[in-house]
């Protein structure tokens, strides 16, 4: 006799994202009759791949939105000074209410430096420390990086209660890790934080209701690291190990028939960090106007 | 037949105190062979026993290891113009390295201005939140408040192996909570941090081999929070239910006999923090000096 298992739901992004969009639309629709435009300024350098793909997406998310964008293209030989001078310029610019820089810059110029530059109202991927403290400090006021943001997006969108949740965060990372702990632990959910160096790390993660997996390796994460019924949020985006593509950090195939519900990589998390960058920079134009 | 039940050890804070004590003296011998004298400047406003009492344990503290030190006195109905103005001073004087201020700062003065104003590199306690920062970055050039710090310091001065650790943190707050957190994963520990809308609070915290109570609540960790063997740091100060004298967070009498180490209250954390302040002070200086 065959005793029928359900299986886990493959919970995508893209509703998440147009969700938010449809809201979005609504908030750009409200400042619009105030004459409030809201606009995204990218300062980026050269013409790497990766930066590329990022961008084509956030232009379009705005377009959809009604948020007006400008691009500034610096040379990949540009000085730290003229990269200063760049960004200063639209910290200046009154038109300007979010600015997204790409990370890591080129060599010569010291992110260490760069992040005090961006003017922390207008920084809506977290790069300035002042936003990193405004995310432990759990400061509303912020704008914690995007991606976090996103999964947190996502488990409230699939009306995941997080509320006591006993969530595992794996991956320690300031662009995941970290952050997303703190907005979970703002959303009430217990939070532990596992790594590389976590003892019995499968045994630990599989207590968990809710784990997010951030650790940047191919389908590491395999049935045994999962309890019975857990929610599973991929934030991993690695090359395939058998090449062509990308897959998670979740062996996705795998692990669905003992989850509950699960993203999936591509079109997880990695489809709604835009519409989080778009919701900051209304964020962003609102605070700065005043609204 | 009996069995006989080892009972946990006490670990109290003054053998960590005097050790660092001992190694703090040797910096300050070392940087006054070149003329270089560390200093605490404090910043109180009124007469607040609290702020007298931490005062006092300071300057004795400071005096013992050879830091220098003045206190600014400031009336109860200092403006926040005058504030920023004594601050201020203590930021431009190049003879003193670490600045401690009271805090919450009385009514009419907005610690969200003042934690902006004071220098990040003589801001010995974690009151700007550029240091805040550095705490969630793990960046080693900033100054973590030092209460959670002095739960580091106990730690590794009892020899307890914080490498992939399983810690239950209880508390959240900025003050405590959230800091030796990150200081926890720093050290490569697993950080779970548990808070009173955590489900099944004491089957969570009692997983743990290192259990960090921080949640200001008089003896409310008792024996079923605590897993046979686990390490025990109160960090609690409560005034005892009882009346006459204060108490931790844990029922220490009940879970001594769990543990296999635990810190009282008092003369545990608390005996610790002013010499983690001397360690920021000396360190600081030292940044300043190019040592």
């Amino acid at each position: 006799m065959e005793v029928s298992v359900a299986k886990g739901q493959i919970i995508k992004g893209k509703p998440v994202a147009d969700e938010m969009s449809e809201n979005l639309i609504k908030e750009v629709n409200e400042l619009s009759k105030e004459g409030i435009i809201p606009k995204l300024s990218i300062l980026r350098v050269g013409e790497k791949a990766n930066d590329l793909a990022y961008e084509r997406g956030a232009l379009k998310k705005c377009e959809t939105i009604g948020i007006e964008t400008e691009v500034t293209v610096l040379d990949e030989d540009v000085t730290q000074e003229q990269y200063i001078e760049a960004l200063q310029k639209l910290n200046d610019d009154p038109k300007v209410n979010g600015i997204l820089t790409f990370r890591p810059l080129p060599k010569g110029i010291d992110e260490e430096v760069i992040k005090h530059v961006i003017a922390p109202e207008k920084d809506v991927d977290c790069f300035n420390p002042l936003n990193t403290a405004k995310v432990m400090e759990g400061d509303k006021t912020g704008f914690p990086p995007c991606t976090p943001t996103a999964v947190v997006e996502i488990l409230k969108h699939y009306n995941v209660d997080l509320n006591g949740a006993n969530v595992a965060v794996l991956g320690r990372s300031m662009v995941v890790g970290k952050p997303v702990s703190m907005l979970l632990l703002g959303e009430n959910a217990t939070v532990n934080i596992c790594h590389s160096r976590t003892k019995n790390l499968a045994e630990v993660t599989s207590k968990a209701d809710i784990l997010v997996a951030a650790v940047g390796r191919a389908r590491m994460v395999t049935p045994e690291y999962i309890k019975e019924g857990a929610v599973v949020i991929d934030v991993g985006i690695n090359a395939k190990p058998e090449g062509g593509g990308i897959c998670g950090d979740v062996d996705t195939d795998a692990v669905v028939e003992k989850a509950s519900m699960i993203t999936p990589v591509p079109a997880g998390v990695g489809s709604v960090t835009t519409s989080v960058l778009a919701k900051h920079v209304i964020k962003a134009c609102k605070l700065q106007n005043n609204k």
